[in-house]
């Protein structure tokens, strides 16, 4: 594709750029041993982010006001501790926990491709995440975003069309000059909706080997895929 | 004093971190080669931020609905380019000019004395620039903001309470958390409104030589005072 036209890049992150469930298992593991708490922490991860859509879609149906990926992550979590019988956890323990999702490992091409990217783009998450989560995360893995965009900018959740209007319009460019890239499908329809150019990165151990969810097969309505941001690197011509 | 609380820092960036007078003035003399016009660059470079608390004032006091600090630049260009009798330029020069704000330069100290305290807390702008100008800046500049906040995120410009404590918000903490770090007396003042600590860098050099304007005598009811970057770092004790 002509690239040229192309000034600003805005990353998906939960799964794009970071390993959320590999995180998670291993964040937990560890506090077993901490906290000698016996949990399956592979289950626990993928029913903590399988709690995720249906809470945004509360949000985005008005049961629920605005309310952050932090608050419901931890609505999502106390719900998990009563389901697996995990009891005794203080305060300062459940919220620390529920910070795991600021301290998520990047997957292993994820800090290099993003910065040869940077040399050419303007580098930006767009993420459902709060600023405070992605800010955290940019620090605690090394992340060189330009700038933290997320969708508490608009208060509104991806891929409703308001969050990606908000990030191109603080980026001060055109729908056209700015490009998501993400590992899914729906986010980058939403992108494209709004006049966005997207690129699809495979990431097909977000989910655990052999569940991969969201792998495509032919239907190429994007600008350009690419198998890690090493890949997308290349096919960015840079 | 007791930084042991201290999560965030929050800095003011024109005048604070760069240099706008002298990065507006070296331009301009290249411009003047480049375009063949003659202009007074000093006097020119003060008239344009001159322009720009009378033209926030008008934002704040509703003459003016929200806009942002590239537009208000421009506005204050145009009608400068007049007074000037600088005529010929075309659309996109002016637009490249008006992106001077983008393109300016830190002081010396302000990269290496923003690095070392990044090392031991959050480090954002919190400036009346909008987004895309900060990013592009720091982009320019070498900052190493963990995120860029700005007046924009509130439609709101300093010293309003709502840009400081949006900026509490967006970060994740409470207001006794985060210190705002500028060399003005009245942004300091805002932010000390809402509970924010306050930490003073003075810029001496800021309006040209001789011509200091935010100086302090006496009257230290700021939680810290630095005369530079490195200096903050070491009162820090970071």
């Amino acid at each position: 594709m002509d690239t040229s036209t192309i000034r600003a890049l805005t990353f998906d992150v939960f799964g794009t750029v970071v390993d959320w469930r590999n995180s998670i298992i291993e964040e937990g593991k560890r506090l077993e041993v901490e906290w000698g708490i016996e949990v399956d922490w592979a289950r626990f991860a993928d029913q903590w982010r399988g709690g995720y859509e249906p809470a945004m879609a509360q949000v985005r149906n008005g049961e629920l006001p605005w309310t952050t990926i932090d608050r419901l992550h931890r609505m999502i979590l106390d719900d998990l501790l009563d389901r697996h019988d995990i009891t005794g956890l203080s305060e300062g323990q459940k919220d620390y926990l529920n910070r795991v999702w600021h301290r998520l490992s990047p997957w292993p091409d994820a800090v290099e491709g993003l910065e040869r990217v940077r040399n050419h783009f303007i580098v930006a998450s767009l993420s459902n995440g709060n600023v405070s989560l992605l800010t955290n995360m940019a620090k605690h893995a090394g992340l060189p975003w330009d700038c933290v965009l997320s969708a508490e900018f608009s208060k509104r959740y991806k891929p409703d069309p308001e969050v990606y209007t908000t990030a191109v319009e603080l980026l001060g460019l055109q729908a056209d000059q700015v490009m998501m890239v993400a590992a899914h499908e729906h986010d980058l329809r939403g992108a494209q909706a709004v006049g966005m150019k997207t690129a699809y990165v495979s990431r097909p151990e977000e989910f655990g080997s052999g569940r991969a969810q969201d792998v495509l097969y032919g239907l190429p309505s994007f600008d350009l895929f690419a198998t890690d941001f090493l890949d997308l690197s290349e096919k960015l011509g840079v």
